[in-house]
């Protein structure tokens, strides 16, 4: 079993439920009470975030889980903690600015596109020849 | 195998897939048509319970799946079954008032953070010593 | 490890994040500058075939991998690749009017459904007896 990337796992899980915190306190900065989604931008760009961290995490998930299982443990995680970084900046600047998104969001796709690239050559190199 | 976390698994995909179904049901009622998500405050609150547990999933599932992995399957099963009672307590409750979300979120939210914890004491219990 | 249904999700991994690219270029076509999400119909269909697909996500990688865990790899695969096929029948269609995405959407159904069904049965068969 695959345990730091157990771990960093449950860090990305955590780092996700703290951005869903922050879209239930803009709520209350920017008087956009619920079931509303939309009518104050700097609250849309905070939900945003949230929204597409979940976009992306299915995307994120399976390439790290199969990068760890078919290539390496350690290599996935430390990429895994890549990703967090990524989104992280994400973040804090797509809550400043719509421009200011593109940074983190380089950093986590290029990390979810190694993971990817990882996770297919696993599964290649364990295939069973002939 | 955990197999009392799957059978759960399965359950909470099919509950989660019935409140889709309550979506396009409430579009219908309340005459919201596609593509549109907004318009009617009562589809409104029908649509956000069924994204809201969209949201959580991946909450869930993560910390189901390494709690029962790497701590134990019935306990985590038994706290995945509170947790779709949790759901299914906050889909009556938000259907009829925004406050009324509440109970069942809270049950809901206790669940994950158990299941959360329950995978990290897992983890760590089952770290290789030096 | 199932290792066909390991490509299988890579590339139903892969699809969706170029469903997530055709946002970003209608978003450019149509006039729907971030963070909005409505404003224009066509965007918004394109945006909904994004976004229903990222809400059947968690239904169908649960039930592809539990089928091909509990029961069958090549099947539970193949059954992949039948919703993948079904999601981009989904895609040309829904982006043309709302009735046209009708029949991806019933055979990605399809796909779930009988994947569903054989993990479900995979849990049961292989439940230990006595």
């Amino acid at each position: 079993m695959p345990r730091y990337t157990a771990v960093v796992t449950l860090l990305a899980v955590a780092f996700y439920f703290f951005l869903a915190t922050r879209v239930a306190v803009a709520r209350g900065s920017f008087n956009v009470p619920l079931p509303a989604t939309t009518g104050n931008p700097d609250f849309e760009r905070i939900f945003r975030v949230h929204q597409n961290t979940l976009e992306w995490l299915p995307i994120f998930l399976v390439s790290l889980w199969l990068c760890a299982l078919y290539l390496n443990d350690a290599g996935a995680a430390a990429l895994g903690l890549v990703w967090i970084g990524g989104r992280a900046l994400y973040f804090t600047g797509y809550s400043k600015a719509v421009a200011r998104r593109l940074p983190g969001f380089f950093i986590q796709s290029a990390a979810c596109i190694l993971l990817f690239v990882g996770a297919l050559a696993g599964i290649i190199l364990h295939w069973p020849s002939g």
